[in-house]
């Protein structure tokens, strides 16, 4: 649950006089995300968000997020917008923290992901991916597979209060990953989040992409990795198989894969599923019990590894193989 | 913080579809009110806030608190208006709770109020008590003097965790306002709980009334010394006489008090200081350490009510009293 930094009046109303989006009429904090403040503001021209960067945001990447958002609207993704001030600035500066306001865009996210929304989701995914390109400003993935091990020593001493036994599990899992993480995949911008509180529908159509803060450069099938998890797992932790073939069925027919990309799709799944696992486990034996924050379950995410440890090809995510037969 | 319910999409639609109001194309939780959780939904034809309404509301109120708003309503008071179902309900169930939809009213909360604030306030709240004439429900203050005892009997063993001496005093309080409490004042509907947060601002002019939910019967004046509470003390804890004396000034400009209105204004401070420090002792000695509420302060009431005990008449507060000069 979102809003951690409260705004006076008199700041607010010196920040939006450097806009032109008309006088504020309304002000409500979304009890949304976990990373940053969001505020819905309605003003004579329209509904907007103010976005409030927290602690966790590295204030040297906002050129990429919101330069990212420019990029992919002028190319057709319906993503929020930064709107910029009157001497052309997306990034501000308000109680103390840097800000922007984005359009607001309609839309609900859906709780219970069904077939059709995973097909969906799959084709937004490779549209993104394509229109990604020529983005000129570069970020690397800190969540990547050297983040995970100096990521996964702030949680080791403590990761067996989670699960007994998770600690030396995670530790086999990185050494496994360390040695058979693939090289030279096709690389992109990956949005790098894209669970289903980041996809907006409408009458079940997918409407918009939101939440472009772990964007970054990446393999692209690493990010169709990270929707698998988030999207086709059923409630009592298991795959769906049907799901994953919408997905995969979805993003190919924008994007097809390349054979080295089908066959590193287990292996980029074990890590997507570890890379959530550990930031998990790291919030979850970290946060302060009065913080105002849901914690997410880290072992949710290691049922998911497991499951992708029995995977042996794609088509266990319902991907059709070539000469795998009808 | 709000938002204690998860809605799942589909029980959202389906209690959508028995409203006229168009589709469903937004919906964001709200970070703001203690109490219920709540949804801002944007539909085909406007916005509109859904309530949820928790535990601490008692079903049997609902429709006080809902018949109240209309009233109030077409009596020209700026409030949220119940919007009925298809039936000509205005009180449903989602989740497995009473739910109700009411209008969006624009407008924000000041938190820092100025001396041109308290004075609205006050004139507002003249406007609302004669506008809650002839409201034929009625609704006894459970949070008035005889329900004091028994709330403090749950945190009596605890006070002294908050501060030495704490519940030495409140048990002095207690036996002093029970033998002083005045009677036979003037009576009507009161909000019982017009704090800065409930009250919205337009370009420096009152805009709107919100949450009815501490709506009850009781003496009017008790309204005003809750506003007095609530407004007109400053962060370090001093009250502020000219705040005081604007907001006196705007409510006897439309209700002009009796003498023995006036006459009880010092004891009504201490009642509502001490009905707030009561209520904020109970929840900050039991709202669990995980719990996603931020815990308001018990000792801000308890320093306005030493200030209280050293009021003798209503001129403490700025009243211009008969006789006392210029």
């Amino acid at each position: 649950m979102a809003v951690y930094t409260d705004v006076s009046d008199e700041e607010l109303s010196d920040f939006l006089t450097r806009y032109d989006i008309g006088a504020l009429v309304s002000c409500k904090g979304i009890a949304e995300g976990v990373e940053n403040s969001n505020f819905l503001l309605g003003t004579e021209t329209g509904r907007f968000i103010l976005t409030l960067y927290e602690k966790r945001v590295n204030e040297g990447d906002l050129p990429f997020f919101l330069g990212l958002m420019d990029h992919l609207a002028d190319r057709g993704i319906n993503c929020p917008q930064p709107v910029r001030d009157r001497d052309g600035e997306a990034l501000g500066r308000l109680a103390g923290r840097p800000a922007t306001i984005v359009s607001f865009l309609d839309g609900m996210w859906v709780k219970r992901p069904e077939v059709s929304h995973c097909g969906q989701v799959g084709e937004a995914l490779a549209r993104l991916h394509k229109a990604g390109e020529g983005f000129s400003i570069r970020r690397r993935n800190g969540l990547g597979p050297d983040g995970w091990p100096p990521l996964y020593a702030g949680s080791a001493d403590r990761a067996d209060e989670v699960l007994t036994g998770l600690g030396g599990e995670v530790e086999t899992e990185l050494a496994f990953l360390q040695s058979n993480w693939p090289k030279d995949l096709p690389e992109g911008v990956i949005h790098a989040d894209l669970f289903p509180d980041n996809v907006f529908f409408l009458k079940g159509q997918l409407s918009g992409l939101i939440d472009f803060y772990f964007a970054c450069n990446d393999f692209l099938v690493y990010d169709l990795a990270i929707c698998l998890n988030a999207w086709c797992f059923e409630p009592d932790g298991a795959f769906n198989i049907t799901k994953g073939r919408a997905m995969l069925s979805g993003y190919t027919s924008g994007r097809p894969l390349t054979d080295a990309e089908m066959d590193a799709l287990p292996v980029l799944c074990r890590g997507a599923a570890l890379r959530f696992l550990l930031t998990r486990l790291y919030d979850w034996l970290m946060t302060p019990p009065g913080a105002l924050v849901r914690k997410k379950d880290p072992l949710e995410y290691y049922k998911k590894l497991r499951f992708h440890r029995t995977a042996t090809t794609a088509s266990a995510y319902g991907l059709e193989l070539a000469g795998s037969g009808a």
